[in-house]
């Protein structure tokens, strides 16, 4: 499977020091080398970096490592391939426009047999059961509303509506953001942190490397990170919990909404990981 | 205004060499310093760095000259703002996507009050005259086609109809790509150049070096290169004629047509460009 990571934030932040630590996953202290993506929000603007080499060699990653981009909200993955070959089209993040806005997703599982007949308002440009579940949901929330954009409470609702149609199929953990808010989902996997003021020392798992956090902020910055796996070692993860759907906006978790996984459904899931 | 760059090929060519001369005109060796855009499709997927940072300057850029991409298509835009503001949103070039092909748009030039009514199928996420036209060609293409998507012909056919709606409003030279083929559109400055065996030394105009294309071909390469401003001075480019629409495939020059520009508005795009 991938690993995911995000971050949303009250104030433009950097990601350069948890992408740090991510990046090493891609191929170096993990197996997840079959690609990654990192895309990054600025005011309504996203830029969206995708590589389909490792991202510990990518020219790419090492780009984003030295070129501090600040930003509200940002999604990473670093790819191993279930489905779908190792071509630059099924590197997430993928991208979509709804409301005139981008919309960013990145999907860490596996959906079996997920075909759903589409409206044609999305198709995938790839082959993965990743990018077929964003068209599903970006088709989903157009006929929802229509071409008026809902409040963040409207859009948390349809999101728990359409993802609970979507963990039927498997192994559903996935990153969503509309440059606003993004929305975190667990079915196997996912911990997050909100790091506010008073700020301490970060000490990242992967590189051995620390980072004084009360140094590089201000008293109003309040930033959440979300992964698949704790990045640092001397800090309180919180793990979602199965099924969970959290909202984060300003840096801050929002709404939350347990969605029911059929019991079957998780054991396959559990047993799926256990392969991974 | 903005300057273009285009590049349709045979066989997937890296721009290294005409991205070098190109980007030394983004607040260099010319004043197109509001930032760029440079986008490679490699099979169904594209990557779409944009920057910004003026195109000399930007550490984006630097990748791109170090780490030669391989590509059958590919958009590059510097700007001079006309209209919106210097952010990441309204930087070329754009993408949507549609028939499962992500498409991408960059134009050069000053659409005047150009306010399209649009369905909402797409919907610009910035504030130029550019995204809009855009948009408004996305949904032309879906209202005309539906959910199937059409041959070259009959695309090119469409495309040649919604540019004689968008050439009344000012100036609208613009690069658009599917994957497979490049659509560019000349109403006041376009050149183009199809390189093909036997290949030649070739002189970049903005940074003095050459390359001997002879040395870093097969015999089945072939490529077009199209430009506002010719990038070499040794060899012949072509210009565009005003209003002509070419769509490029395989390298070469597939299709053409002239499109009627009213003779008040060819008035009013010289001044407009005298301006510049």
């Amino acid at each position: 499977m991938c690993q995911l990571l995000g971050m949303n934030c009250a104030t433009p932040t950097d990601i350069t020091f948890s992408f740090t630590g991510f990046a090493a996953r891609g191929g170096n202290t993990d197996h997840h080398a079959d690609g990654f993506g990192i895309a990054f929000y600025e005011n309504r603007g996203a830029r969206c970096f995708i590589d389909n080499t490792p991202c510990c060699q990518s020219p790419v990653a090492e780009l984003i490592k030295r070129y501090p981009i600040k930003s509200r909200n940002v999604i990473a993955h670093i790819r191993k391939a279930t489905q779908g070959a190792l071509e630059l089209e099924n590197c997430h993040p993928f991208v979509r426009e709804l409301w005139g806005r981008h919309w960013l997703f990145a999907h860490n599982g596996d959906l079996k047999a997920f075909e759903p007949a589409l409206r044609g308002d999305y198709s995938p440009v790839g082959q993965t059961d990743s990018e077929r579940a964003f068209c599903f949901m970006m088709e989903g929330l157009r006929a929802r509303f229509g071409t008026h954009e809902p409040d963040d409470a409207a859009l948390f609702a349809a999101v728990a509506e359409l993802t609970a149609q979507l963990t039927r199929y498997g192994v559903f953990n996935f990153l969503l953001s509309n440059g606003r808010c993004m929305l975190a989902h667990c079915s196997t996997r996912l911990a997050y942190i909100t790091r506010a003021w008073p700020f301490q020392v970060a000490h990242l798992v992967d590189t051995g490397t620390s980072l004084d956090f009360s140094r590089v902020t201000q008293p109003g910055d309040c930033v959440s990170v979300i992964t698949t796996k704790p990045l640092t070692d001397n800090e309180t993860w919180t793990p979602f919990k199965t099924g969970e759907l959290l909202m984060f906006a300003d840096g801050r978790r929002q709404h939350s909404e347990q969605i029911a996984i059929p019991e079957a459904i998780q054991r396959a899931n559990r047993e799926n990981l256990a392969c991974a």
